[in-house]
């Protein structure tokens, strides 16, 4: 049985994944703390990701870039003058909300779609008077207009408050990686076609975040900056599309749940050539979860213009030119939300009995494994093992209530293998292993438990 | 020889692992970015912590906790209050300054030890006047009064910025664990003693950072709070120093490069009952790397004031008590720091000939092997080893020039092991590995490479 998101919240506190933000003060609107397992498995993801995306891609290298810039780059990037959002006020309660949400929200009720997205102010007002909106907090139907929110957060760094110390916490990791492409390039002796990934945490301002941690204000990307030559762009856009896809499927994602969506023309950025989007069915809905974007050799060419840097290549025989850049960007945390979403499973084990099973991919898991002693008398040599597994992977011991219990705490956190440690083991030098999804139980020598783990999660620690 | 801090910061730039921060524009204020090889190593260095603290630690588990928290965390933890530097300005050219490093540097010009630390403001403006301090800047000898500055970083979050939208990013990592520690404690089903740990980025508004990365307002930290019953904090700060210890020596620093550095009673900070720093002979002079701290139940029972949370727990047959913390934090960049000075080292490898040789501990080096095909002939074999190696450590694949200029060029960035695929390969199916410290070579069947690189580095990807 698919999770509703109440499901999802509830197991996500109550076992350690995640919890409200500043919980004991009242939370924070919407920041979310990542608990022990949920830092576990949001490791595994975003190493999973620096694996698949840098290490093992021959076209790629890392970085890692600072959060705050210059405020020269936001300048140029044009985030100073265009990332905003359209926000309209309630007179009778003040309360704030995106223009574009109430009005997408509206004609959904309504059974129509309309297109908000670059519309002028006035266009939009128009809307809200004509579907009649009303205040979701009040049910007033009393607006002020629509003004530009800019949704960079902005801070002072030195020691006096005026605007040439005023920097912004960056709204993306992407403008890191275009003002590092030239050292990059040399110094990592770079030729077309090559990529720079970063993760990293990203700040946006947003009007209204929300469904738990899909949109927050402070949140992880893993973006990818793709260079080729302006006339190979598409080829490499439908490498990216299809890899991010593969990548997807391969965590364990079903294909279900995820849907390709191109942009229209119309729904583009201003910087885009082409934009597809890899959308998750999450408990709420179709949400975006990946974005692959031709932004062309628009940045390249603002940080040219605007610093005075040559951020041109040469090629053999050819004059200088701006490369062009496809990028692949994912939120971590909505990766993870989509995981843990697509692992939940509620089944029928018995008349009267279910259990919650988290069925994620083995090196995913927060445990690839726990050990436990069948008896407290067995500690000693059960601990040994667990020590030797700790070596390779992240294991859990437990020792606590009887070997069904424990299943079934391992199961609701995606532990992939139980090894139990019982009397026969001190004779037989053999483990029984237990398969989290299957329930089949096999005796395994203790000599072997490590070839084994290795041959059904992978040599080590994940990734 | 050891390494200069010149040759550090210009083997950083030159090799990709530390670019000035938003360079092409001008910098910022000692940011810096780290490159496709520090990226890659710094990564190295926060897993081998993870893995080291959190995941085989059997006491210890992780957290993530948000760098935007409620303003309440900072009141109650004494931040707001209390987390300042003594600034002074200049009256002549307006620089200003840290009283307490002039005061420091002065004393320590005429070989005197002074202890500024916790000194009220009156007497440091009396040291300055005694030791006739001028302007490091212009000279002149007219500085104002000592006032307090806060080193937190300021913001607003939601669409208004008054006070009661005010925030702060975070000065520390360690609150995040406190305002968790009965989530944690609850979920993970966790006795005393034991330990939450967590790396991630803090910001400290520092007045003058510098050394290169040494003092930066952006940096990383990896901190675990470790609780414990209060009659048994002095055991477990004994065994927290030496555990912090012994991993810095298994990372390949040198012994003599480490010296414990005790606080005295005045030096400690108001929570604090005893601290140890473990220092670091930087190329610039001794550095705090880590601190060992006993921080007693002030956090916890700060929050417990503040926000009416329970902070107690309660053992067999005892009273309700709230425990004792002991903190071993690091900072990654200063660790990362350390690790990059020590392992440089120029040796002369011949008449007139010297190398530059990173002797990086081989699970720390941005690349655990390299693969070169003696001639670019032989490419596609030497590629299928490097694909099938890739998939279990981060492997470079290099072609370009002479083999000599190859190892130099993987020297430098601290490849232990290089492996050359040459004609033979073709029909002994063996290749050369060369190893990067002794720089003798051997002999070892492609079919045996897998297994040789386990048995010289681990069984998989860092840690």
């Amino acid at each position: 049985m698919r999770a509703t998101m109440d499901a999802l919240v509830s197991l996500a506190k109550r076992r350690g994944f995640i919890f409200p933000g500043s919980e004991i003060y009242g939370g924070l609107a919407n920041t979310w703390d990542y608990g022990p397992l949920g830092a576990q498995m949001k490791h595994n993801i975003k190493r999973a990701w620096w694996r698949h995306f840098i290490e093992q891609n021959p076209y790629n290298v890392g970085l890692d870039s600072a959060i705050l810039m210059n405020r020269q780059v936001w300048v140029a990037s044009g985030h100073v003058e265009n990332f905003h959002d359209p926000m309209i006020d309630c007179r009778q309660c003040k309360s704030r909300f995106r223009a574009d949400k109430l009005i997408e929200e509206a004609a959904a009720a309504r059974g129509e779609e309309v297109v908000v997205d670059g519309l002028p102010f006035a266009e939009m007002e128009k809307l809200v008077d004509q579907y009649q909106i009303v205040c979701p907090d009040c049910g007033a139907q009393d607006f002020t207009g629509i003004r530009q929110f800019n949704m960079m957060f902005k801070t002072y760094q030195g020691v006096t408050e005026d605007a040439s110390n005023e920097v912004y916490l960056r709204p993306e990791t992407a403008q890191g990686i275009f003002v590092n492409f030239k050292n990059v390039q040399r110094t990592m002796r770079r030729k077309l076609p090559f990529g720079i990934g970063q993760f990293g945490k990203s700040f946006r301002n947003e009007i209204t975040p929300g469904n738990f941690t899909f949109r927050t204000r402070e949140f992880e990307q893993m973006e990818l900056e793709f260079f080729c030559a302006p006339d190979e762009d598409m080829k490499w856009f439908a490498y990216w599309r299809q890899y991010c896809y593969d990548w997807l499927v391969s965590l364990g994602l079903r294909t279900e749940n995820l849907r390709f969506r191109d942009h229209e023309k119309e729904q583009l950025s201003h910087y885009s050539k082409a934009t597809t989007d890899i959308e998750y069915q999450f408990p709420f809905g179709w949400g975006e979860l990946l974005g692959v974007a031709d932004r062309t050799d628009y940045d390249l060419r603002a940080h040219a213009t605007s610093s005075g840097e040559n951020m041109t290549v040469q090629e053999e025989g050819q004059e200088p030119f701006i490369p062009y850049c496809i990028e692949p960007a994912i939120g971590a945390d909505r990766l993870f939300l989509a995981i843990f979403a697509d692992a939940y499973d509620e089944e029928e084990v018995g008349e009267n009995d279910t259990r919650v099973v988290l069925r994620l991919h083995p090196k995913l898991a927060p445990y690839q494994a726990a050990v436990f002693p069948l008896s407290k008398k067995l500690g000693e040599r059960a601990e040994a093992l667990y020590r030797d597994l700790a070596k390779l992977y992240s294991v859990d011991y437990d020792e606590a209530g009887s070997i069904g219990k424990r299943y079934r705490r391992h199961d609701e956190i995606g532990t992939p293998f139980c090894i139990t440690y019982d009397f026969e083991s001190e004779t037989d030098h053999a483990v029984t292993i237990r398969h989290r999804d299957s329930m089949e139980q096999e005796r395994v020598p203790i000599a072997n438990v490590e070839v084994w783990l290795a041959d059904h999660i992978g040599k080590s620690a994940p990734w």
